[in-house]
Formats: structure tokens, C-alpha cells, sequence
């Protein structure tokens, strides 16, 4: 069955690393758009744009292509995005899709949910970059994308792009909490991502404030759209399908 | 070598739809027996059967076709039933593998283990329904069977039967505790199962109530003996084996 | 690209049951050395050797065979063992990896990270066997090596040998702690691995004492190198390789 998709980056990437996913969703017969939200597209002012920007750049997109019956996945920082989408234009989305992704409250903004040295570094990092952070790249090979050999660690690194910081620090503002919200939702897990801390885990500690929701686990880090495309796709789908 | 299995079928369910399990069991050699429980076969009165009415019915079954060094697997609420029936006939019973299931000690009932929202939510169906629940299909499709698709969830809901309430509210008596039990044990989870919310875990939660026990784990949901029935007889054999 | 593995064992084994895995990583390029730790070999007086006397041996070993940017692996006990020895050579050593390991801190032993009812039992085993402490086998067999069949967990038990008690009560001391060493560090973890019980995990409550760190995860027990040793040099590999 033709389902629409729209999967929704996040931080450090554009819409163009979930290409190779979309391929292969297409070949399974769906329509699939990646849109590069405000903030991470080239010449944007990283100094400035926020996640209000970065959402209202979602909204946007669905509106000018008149998109309905979505199916809304977010990566990480993009569970903030399509959070904020949901509640702008509930009647385009049947089903929020959160891979390894933030599900904020209310009044929470992501650095709420991360782990305390990760906010301190990137506090750190800001101050000194025009309030855009980089990952280093030791975290990124070691906790985003553990499962790649050194040469796809390092291509895949050559692709982000700074984020601006206040993506990170605006807290989402909710007309309705998540879990009260009655469309349909699902978390998927790459069990290996340790970008977020085990101790501090994105499921069940995050995937659980969704409400009912149906859990899609799979093998593989924070990165399984570079390491394994064809498999991220079969699980958005086994995520995303009615 | 072949080994003498009983599956005892979880809430809702009956005997019948471990069939395709029983018959990937037996294709390996094995004796398989899927008896259903007093309290899930037709016609049975759902205001009145509990749990003491459906252990003393496997334990009938054990007795009537004298089985012996039997490898007593019991699905959810099944493990209920199986830590019943091992304290009544010890003498016949080889290993117990839960998979999934409730690991009761004595004095609690099913629902002492549940999530508190189901609780309320049984209670509520149960005082309109004379005294039977049937699981709501949102709550079915996105964390008993979430591995499937559409058509497989709902044609699989199709199948269920309504559960005597009494069953989740009887408490369990036992003789001796599981843990200090001399017999083999073992755990068969499910690492997509959210039918017990990933907060208050199936495991190591419930089965470390087992003393010395074998852990056993697959991909899949509450609900393989539908989603894939080959899979989990060899988890099955895995568990129940010497 | 040819790296040098050196694969250190844990409690009660020797290296010799390591040589599968090895056979599979010489497959892949690389150049592998499996030492028995002193206290494990033939006729070592397990009355009086501990943790020093062991850790010493693999340092030893190091230095013997001039051994440079080595990926050194450790598994169980073993982790005790290379915590200390890069602490006494960290010019030898580019990657740690620990396999279901210990990981202490300094002044820590063994024991004071493992499960009380364990310490309690091999606190008795050890006082009536002259100081060292084999493991029974339903412990073997049901926590230690689950997902093996009868024939092989049998086999394998008849392989392993007597362990000096004092390399479990010996605290290690470290100059710098693992957490703030700046070499490469990775934990395997085999995810049905319950010879440390769940309600206090090998990962992340011990592996996150490492710091930054890389996860790579996998199904099996604590004993994969016998039960897939192919499976287990794969995952040795997406370790320790930069």
C-alpha cells in the first residue's frame, strides 16, 4: 500500500542523508520527501535561527505541497521538529514516527533531555562559534556511529553542517501534550545508539511520554542512515504503516 | 532428542493458536500438547471461572493423559497457570519456560504485576461486560502485536476470545515459592514486547522471581506465535532443552 | 587492514578456548595472540596467585613479544586484568575492549562489582579448596552459557579449570583512572549474557565507567566463543578497529 512519508533530519544533517532511505521506501512503493529544515540549509544564519524557525520551515513545507495523510518521522533533534508540526497541523498527519528521537513536554527545549556534559560542552563550543556547535569528531565515531568502519565514519562527518545552538535552547511550546494527542504513534530504537546514554536512555525514559505508542526495534546506532539504509527502511515502514 | 512440551496459550487466546508453533515443534521431533484452559473454550462461563478453575484444569489435562518430564511453557497470563500447576504435580514436570508471562509470587494475583492503568481500564470494561474483558484493538495493535501488519493484527484480534476477569483477579497460593522450586526454569522474552510497559519490564523484573533461571531472547512482539511462529518454537526448544 | 589482537580470557578459562576466535580474526588479516594469564596455567599453586601476579603476566607477555599498537581485548575477569595492565604500559595499547566485562575502579576487586549471593558462594567453595573456586555447573550451564544445547555446555565446562580466589579479592590500583585515560575504549557486549543478572548489568552500569566509549552489542551468552566464535571475532573486529 502507497503510503506518504516525510522524514525530517536531524541536527548537523540536511534532508540528503535520508535520500538513500527515501530510495528504498520508494522502491517499496511510497511517496517519500526529505525536506532540509531552516537552520541546516546552506548560507542560513546560524547565529539567529531557532527551533520556532526550524518547525515553522516543516509546517511550510506540508502546506506548499499540500501534503495529507503523513506519515511524519523524526531523527533526534527532528522529534523536537515534528512535535511542534503535529501541533500545528494535526489534520495533514496520521502517524508521528520518532527514531531515536526527543519527545518533549511542553516548555521543554532538547537540551533539557540531554545528558548534563553534553549541554556543558556545547554551551562551551557556542560561545565560541557565533552560537553554531559542531560534534567533535571522537563522539561521533564513538557514540553516534558506532557501527561503521573508520572511512564511513569519517565521509559520513565530512557531510554536517555546524547547527545553530538555539535549536537546542528555545523550548517548544505545546497546545496539547503528546500523549494526549490521538494520531497514531510509533518509536523507533537502534538498540546500539548510545548517543544518548544508556543510563539515560531515549526508550522507555523518552518513548514512553508518546502515550500509547508501538515500539520498532532494530540493531544499530544513532547513524543507521548512513550504515544500513535498506534496513532503517523496512523499519520506518514496520513504524509508519497503519 | 524428543522432549514432551505442553504450551499453555495466554489471556484471550485459546489453545488453537499455538497450533502453527506445536507444529514447527513436532516437525523437530518433539510432543506437543496446546490444551485450552476452563475459563477460554467455548460455551464456558466467563462471570465465575478464575484462575483456581484454570489450573486445576491443565493440571487435569497432565493427569489425563499421564504426561511426564514435561517441558511446561506458559504465554502472559499462562504463567500463572504453569506456576500453579508445577506446585500441585512437581512430579511430572521437567522445566517451566515462560515466555513472557507473569511470575507470580504466592499471594499475588495477575493484576498485582499489571500496569496500573490496565487495572483501571479491566476494571471499568469488566463491571459492563458480566464480569469478562476483551482487550481494546488500539491497545492490541500498537504493543501486544506491533510486529505485524494491518491485516495480520487484525485478522489475529479476530481470533481472541473474551477473558473471565476473575482470572486476573484471584490470587495464586503456592506451597513452596518458584525460586526455591528444584525444577528447571528458563525465560523466553520478546525484546519488542511493550504489553508490560519497558519501565516496569517482563524482565529482569518478573523472571529474576525465579532463582536459577536460563534467559532466552528474540526479536518480536508479545504476539509471535503469530508474527512468527517458526522463530519462536526454536526459542521454545532453546528454552526448554537439558 | 592488519591490526594486532591481544585476546585475554577470563575466570576458569585459558586461553586455548579463545583459538576459534582467533582462527577468525587471523582469517580477517590480522595478527592475534590468546596468553594464559598466570593463576590459569597447569600447575600454577592457585593457593597464593592473584590479580598482581596475573595482570604482571600479561604485561610480561606485552613486553616479551614486543607487542605495539595492540587492540587488546578482555573478557569477564579479564577486564580486571587489562584495566591494569595498560595502566603499567599504555605505550603498548591503542584499544581496550571489554567483552561482558569488569570494569573497576581503582581499589576495587572483583567481587565488589559482582552479585552478593555469587561472593557469598565462592566465599564458601574457596575456603574448603585451598583458596581456589570452580564454578558448579547449573550456574554454568543456565547463566553462563544459556544458549548452547546439553552436548556443548557439557563439553565446554570440561575445558575450563580451577581459579585462584585471590584474583577476585585482590583490588587492582591505578595510576589514572579507566574514565580519563585517553586511548581508545570499547565494550562488546553479548545481550543474553546473565552470568551478571540483569538487575545489575554488565552495561551500562560497569561499561559507562569507561567514559567515552563504543558500543558494540550482539546476541549470546557470556561464553559466545563457544557457542559462535565466528560471530564473536565479527564483533571483536567492529571494536576494536579505529
Amino acid at each position: 500500500m502507497a503510503d506518504t512519508y516525510v522524514l525530517v533530519h536531524g541536527a548537523w544533517h540536511t534532508g540528503e542523508q535520508l535520500e538513500p532511505v527515501a530510495s528504498h521506501l520508494r522502491a517499496r512503493g511510497h511517496v517519500v520527501h526529505c525536506p532540509t529544515l531552516a537552520g541546516n540549509q546552506p548560507g542560513d544564519d546560524r547565529s539567529v535561527l531557532g527551533l520556532s524557525e526550524a518547525a515553522q520551515s516543516l509546517v511550510d513545507f506540508l502546506v506548499q505541497h499540500d501534503l495529507r495523510d503523513v506519515r511524519l518521522m523524526g531523527h533526534s533533534y527532528g522529534g523536537m521538529v515534528i512535535s511542534k508540526a503535529v501541533d500545528v497541523v494535526p489534520e495533514r498527519i496520521t502517524r508521528l514516527v520518532y527514531w531515536n528521537a526527543f519527545v518533549p513536554l511542553s516548555g521543554e527545549c532538547l537540551n533539557d533531555m540531554a545528558p548534563p556534559p553534553y549541554k556543558a560542552l556545547f554551551d562551551a563550543v557556542a560561545a565560541d562559534n557565533g552560537n553554531a556547535v559542531m560534534l567533535p569528531y571522537p563522539i561521533w565515531r564513538e557514540v553516534f556511529i558506532n557501527d561503521a568502519d573508520a572511512a564511513l565514519a569519517r565521509s559520513a562527518y565530512e557531510q554536517l553542517n555546524p547547527q545553530p545552538y538555539r535549536t537546542f535552547t528555545e523550548p517548544v511550546r505545546l497546545q496539547t501534550e503528546l500523549a494526549a494527542k490521538p494520531l497514531g504513534k510509533s518509536y523507533l530504537l537502534c538498540t546500539e545508539d548510545t548517543a544518548m546514554p544508556h543510563s539515560m536512555p531515549w526508550h522507555p525514559r523518552l518513548s514512553e511520554r508518546l502515550g500509547l505508542f508501538r515500539l520498532v526495534a532494530c540493531p544499530g546506532s544513532h547513524e543507521l542512515c548512513f550504515t544500513n539504509p535498506q534496513l532503517l527502511a523496512q523499519k520506518i515502514e514496520e513504524a509508519g504503516r497503519d
